[in-house]
């Protein structure tokens, strides 16, 4: 039988069996006698022995030169090892070198975070930093595969835009050349998308239930361990939902993304040294509903001194998350903190039909929602209390005059909610090659 | 029985019962006694029928009083109609108005194309744009669940970046504030990504297989119908593919892209006109390879004028995949014509180890892929002759240093990649607010 080729993830597929495995050097140690090799090759880590005694003088040679990050070809068997975290190890029979590594800048020594941010294309390869990014690819796997079976359908945002949603101070601007008019030394600027919802509110006519999700700009001057200048956000927009039933569909997707990362990333979860009962915890569901005046209220018993009409700022949704140990929705802002297409409640006009989502045990903020303004003269009234202009926006109030219907939305700051899963103290090892007001590189 | 709410799409669970839609008037007309409605709610499309003799007074007024796009809450029986494309027809009892429609501006005379991109925001809403969205969607479904299934990870890459690995003459430049440094006038600037490999190359050391798929941007100056100044590309990056895999896995994913839109969307292809026994074929595999040699003379019969060490114009590529019925691999192009990181072919320094994949009927390039240069040296000689600076890819090399191995990769357009699944003439309408060099609006 030919020596079959598998990954560290499938191993147990071939117990007791000759398998080759390529992969790196991750970490390497060696008794004189016995090279202990530890393997990775994207799908896992496994610890592959070359025994003086079993091999050929050749490859046990072989074996002595091999440095951190060489890349090899392995054959071995594949044996059971139950303290193993993959349950087995490679017993090699044959190694062959691809190419042997120069001295690997990171070592075992402590590093400062901007040495790693410079060398962030081979800090990914390092254990937690791999176990990151597989959650991150499991948590956007289980947001389209949710979305999927809810009968969403993606509806692509531009990242061009002309209009300014949330303010014009964060947005970054692009000369958009060449120039349109005879005479014009260029053509007009455009901004980076902050946001696809304008856009994909005006799909739910076509297609009822949809999301986008993509990178978005903000050119934030905050430094802080939640900011990035370019993230990615999922937006979803549904027809004929109210705020309550915005609601449920945020806790639906939650749990649903959580049900996931558990299933497929446990080990991961594990690396990160996350506490998994306090994942399994909101499986449970039913996080509860403060409004804003009671959080506030409540954020006063906890000693922030928060004004009665203040949006909840980064420090209050910490302390106040620290509170529960369930995600809780934070309903009725007031209007003057929240954008302009929030819904003015019914029972007072002075709060929007909203909801942030903040994650317990103090990571805060991780998505905002609310149902959509349908009257057409609130909308250009908070449109003109914004400064914004509704000439820019006609296509957009097109939508409140050709079969309006009560609707909502909300989105999903994937880094913030990738953040929380993870356990992580900063956002910006939540992303492949992060970028923020002092990082462009790699 | 409360009487259940559900979809178009969803009513054959419930023939012959009473049933609530939510949804618009997508058109109507009248026999004076018989108001024919065609209703649409994001899931499809539906005839409801409002009898005068069936139905109370007042609901009958109500139906002569909707308009096109006036949004309606129906309830009414779902009966069989083996003549409707939903096999069902709605039997109305009760209507209930939410908002009575304005003039709808898009009628059934004829619109030229700026008309209709001015306003995209309703246009969506027709027929033939939300079948191309359902396609759309399905095709974005079929590369995640396809990939996730063959093992690999998303990597997502930046789009800001100091980089130019395509050349500089298409590249947005956005100036990156505030000043890094005291005395500056602002900060460094930086591009919009116009693909994110590089990026993801480095991202196999730690995962094997990865791939990433965002908006990529290019100020691309001419006026096709294939260009776009925004549009979305999926990359793919694998350790340990030569170019032969690279195509195999181009193959196969083209195959589980098609069979999936078959699946998902036949009556969004019959609404196209598309005709599906073509696409069936493509099913088969056993796509056709020809080397760029073979592909220049078969251009020269074919009447083209192609010099011999040509890249393949959008006119060659046209009439080329006329010539085929399934897509076609062109590979081993000339060196100068392809970008500094595609591998050498050991048989002819001259050509490179790449793969064009053209689709069939004249519809040309979709995926563009090679196997990556490992020699370093090659590589700075490359780059120099490109007029890159090695210094800024600094990064990148070093993923020659420490562990290289063998490994391919491809990147998907996915508008064109629509565009042909679709059988669209121009690449505007696959994407739901199309940007080019002169549209930003809406």
């Amino acid at each position: 039988m030919e020596t079959a080729e598998t990954t560290i993830s499938q191993i147990s597929k071939h117990k007791g069996e000759e398998v080759i495995i390529k992969g790196w050097i991750h970490n390497l140690r060696s008794s004189g006698s016995i090279h202990f090799l530890q393997i990775r090759d994207g799908s896992g880590f496994i610890q592959a022995v070359v025994e003086k005694s079993a091999v050929d003088t050749k490859v046990f040679k072989k074996a002595e030169k091999v440095t951190i990050e060489t890349s090899v070809i392995l054959t071995g068997i594949a044996k059971e090892d139950k303290r193993a975290p993959s349950g087995f190890e490679l017993a090699v029979n044959n190694l062959e070198i691809i190419q042997i590594a120069d001295e690997y800048p990171i070592g075992k020594k402590e590093h400062g975070p901007e040495f790693l941010f410079d060398n962030r294309h081979l800090w990914l390869r390092s254990q937690k930093q791999w176990a990151i990014q597989r959650i991150r690819n499991e948590i956007i796997n289980a947001i389209y595969l949710h979305l999927n079976d809810e009968g969403f359908i993606k509806i692509d945002s531009p990242i061009f835009t002309p209009n300014a949603a949330e303010g014009t101070s964060t947005l970054f601007d692009v000369s958009y050349l060449p120039a349109w008019k005879e005479g014009e030394k260029e053509g007009p600027h455009v901004y980076l998308a902050q946001t696809g919802q304008l856009y994909i509110e005006a799909a739910i006519f076509a297609h009822g239930k949809v999301f986008d999700f993509g990178p978005t700009f903000r050119a934030e001057k905050s430094k802080t361990r939640r900011h990035l200048t370019e993230f990615w956000m999922m937006d979803a927009e549904m027809a004929w939902h109210d705020w309550r039933d915005n609601m449920k569909v945020q806790e639906k997707l939650t749990i649903a993304i959580i049900r996931r990362v558990l299933l497929k990333c446990k080990n991961e979860l594990v690396l990160l040294e996350r506490d998994l009962p306090s994942l399994e915890k909101i499986l449970e569901g039913d996080f509860p509903v403060l409004t804003h005046e009671e959080a506030v209220k409540k954020l006063h018993s906890l000693g922030s001194d928060i004004k009665e009409r203040d949006d909840l700022g980064a420090d209050d949704e910490t302390i106040l998350t620290e509170q529960f140990d369930k995600p809780i929705f934070i309903e009725k802002y007031p209007k003057e903190v929240k954008a302009f297409y929030m819904k003015r409640d019914p029972k007072d006009d002075s709060r929007v039909l909203n909801n942030d989502m903040l994650a317990p045990g103090g990571y805060g903020e991780v998505i905002g929602g609310s149902e959509r303004e349908t009257d057409y003269d609130k909308l250009i009234e908070r449109m003109k209390q914004e400064k914004l202009d509704p000439k820019e926006y006609e296509w957009y109030l097109d939508l409140r005059k050709y079969g309006s219907v009560p609707h909502s939305g909300f989105g999903i700051g994937l880094e913030r909610y990738i953040r929380w899963i993870c356990g992580l103290k900063h956002i910006r090892e939540t992303i492949p090659f992060p970028r923020t007001l002092n990082r462009i590189t790699p």
